[in-house]
């Protein structure tokens, strides 16, 4: 994305509406750098016909990105620390030779991994998608791992075209072998009941005020609506090893890691089921629900509207640009 | 282990015998001026029966720890690195109160795991072992775990008892997801055959000179025999997984990384089985025959020779104890 006179400009916030899809097809200044040169003609030669000026067209993609938290300091940009979206703007402006500004279907908090985070970017790019996955990840993978990038409809927004998000969290009896220690969150001594949870999470089930299980409200951040549609909220046990899955129309900043946290108070036995579904009604933020470790938390799935993100633009042919790119 | 004068005293090195077991069994300064206290009289009483002074007798303790070596040093104590004996003595220390020295099976590099790791220690310790594998992992993890601790007889040593190791090297096809890259070599956009490797492992089987496979032969440290007995050299495919699996009387610095590397060099097609061997016959240390990254390797087991820590020491009892640790 850059403006007019050519310089990138950082959106102000990546929660703000992405500007009208004409804006964001202005040429890029590196572009036209490159193929200004192709369209001089030599000086000793008759003037050739003035060739139109390559215009490269925008076009709008969508990937899904895989990481591993624990060294990142969430999905947002903050400056001089390692966040996801700014190792992946770095790496997509570097192959891509323009900056590129790049918007996530939400946002990571620190330490929290990803299976299926959405991102959607515009850029010039007339090749198979496949190759710039493999260009993607064929450098230092820093915990990161691009998995699918495909070509969308110009109108698409990753993050306005959600109706809702898959989250999974991993708590293990014990203590975590260390290959997995990063990614599960181990009880140590400790026991949980897991028939007293699934009763709890049946308590919460459906479309709640759920300000209790909120943290931080409005500060410093847009005011949200609190009442969501929380569809799905399971409690499976596989040996050692106890999985929470939780989907919603939408979380509240925190919300998984402080049910996830109010269920395990419950399955611990020191709060009965009743009592944390008391906490939501009385819209109660409370230390009796704990907000879970970031470490077992896994954004797993983004579901989208049906149908937004079809018709993508027809390609242009390869041959067809004077770009040797 | 503490000299005379009750000065702990590091050994010169991990690979010096350990000191005559009646030198390891001196009382700690730290258990007398405990247990001093117990034995002085009160001064206004008729005086007591001298007590007879506690001298907590040592144990010998044989330890399995597994560990995610990706942010230590290695096994090794460096002077302000993370180690992963230096962190286990200093949670040994905290625990038993007193300077605690450990003893490895053999260590591990930079970078390189293990699932079963073995050490040794002597310590007072009069209750059931589990208890203390428990104090070890309460910590913060560190991506350390202790998996056993059992006791053994006061004659045992860790590292001259060994008599073979195993050791297991992971690849992947393409690249592997973020919660695998710390524990796996991907192989990106190239490919390997897993019948060329296994001929050429084929070849190296057996009791011969290692050399080609060693590194830094007798720089600063003692010059090793590079005459091992390679029992073992697997290499399987699952799916998009290939490990590697290496059993050896003993290995050469670098060597199952080298042994690795040649294998992927002649599966990419690079080298022939035959030159390989060619190579471990001519002694030749050559670039031809890279080493492979350490993110790959675990070591596995460590095979001991039969018997040799039985007979543990018989406990005293814990009522027999002035200590009320």
């Amino acid at each position: 994305m850059s403006s007019e006179d050519g310089k990138p400009v950082r959106p102000m916030s990546a929660n703000s509406r992405p500007a009208p899809a004409s804006a964001t097809r202005v040429r890029p200044r590196s572009y036209s750098r490159i193929f200004s040169i192709a369209a001089a003609s030599a000086p000793d030669m008759p003037p050739a016909k003035t060739k139109k000026p390559f215009t490269p067209k925008l076009e709008r993609f969508l990937a899904t990105v895989a990481y591993d938290g624990t060294d990142h300091i969430g999905w947002q940009v903050q400056t001089g620390r390692l966040s996801i979206q700014g190792e992946l703007e770095a790496r997509m402006s570097r192959i891509l030779k323009t900056p590129i500004v790049i918007h996530g279907s939400g946002r990571t908090d620190s330490g929290v991994h990803s299976v299926g985070q959405r991102f959607h970017f515009d850029a010039f790019w007339p090749h198979p998608c496949s190759y710039l996955v493999h260009a993607m990840n064929s450098c230092e993978q820093n915990g990161l791992l691009v998995t699918q990038i495909q070509r969308v409809a110009p109108t698409f927004h990753c993050r306005w075209h959600a109706n809702g998000k898959r989250y999974r969290y991993e708590i293990c009896d014990g203590y975590p072998p260390p290959w997995e220690a990063r990614f599960c969150l181990g009880l140590g001594m400790k026991t949980v009941d897991v028939k007293l949870m699934r009763q709890a999470a049946k308590l919460l089930l459906g479309k709640h005020d759920f300000y209790a299980f909120g943290a931080n409200h409005g500060q410093g951040m847009e005011k949200e609506n609190p009442v969501k549609e929380l569809r799905r909220l399971e409690v499976r046990r596989r040996g050692k090893r106890i999985t929470i899955i939780a989907e919603s129309s939408g979380f509240l900043y925190k919300m998984v890691r402080r049910l996830v946290g109010g269920l395990l108070r419950v399955g611990e036995g020191k709060m009965t089921p009743e009592r944390l579904l008391a906490y939501r009604k009385e819209r109660a933020i409370t230390s009796e629900v704990p907000t879970a470790p970031a470490r077992g938390l896994f954004m797993e799935k983004v579901f989208f509207k049906p149908g937004s993100f079809q018709n993508p633009r027809v390609l242009r042919s390869y041959k067809d640009s004077d770009s040797s790119e």
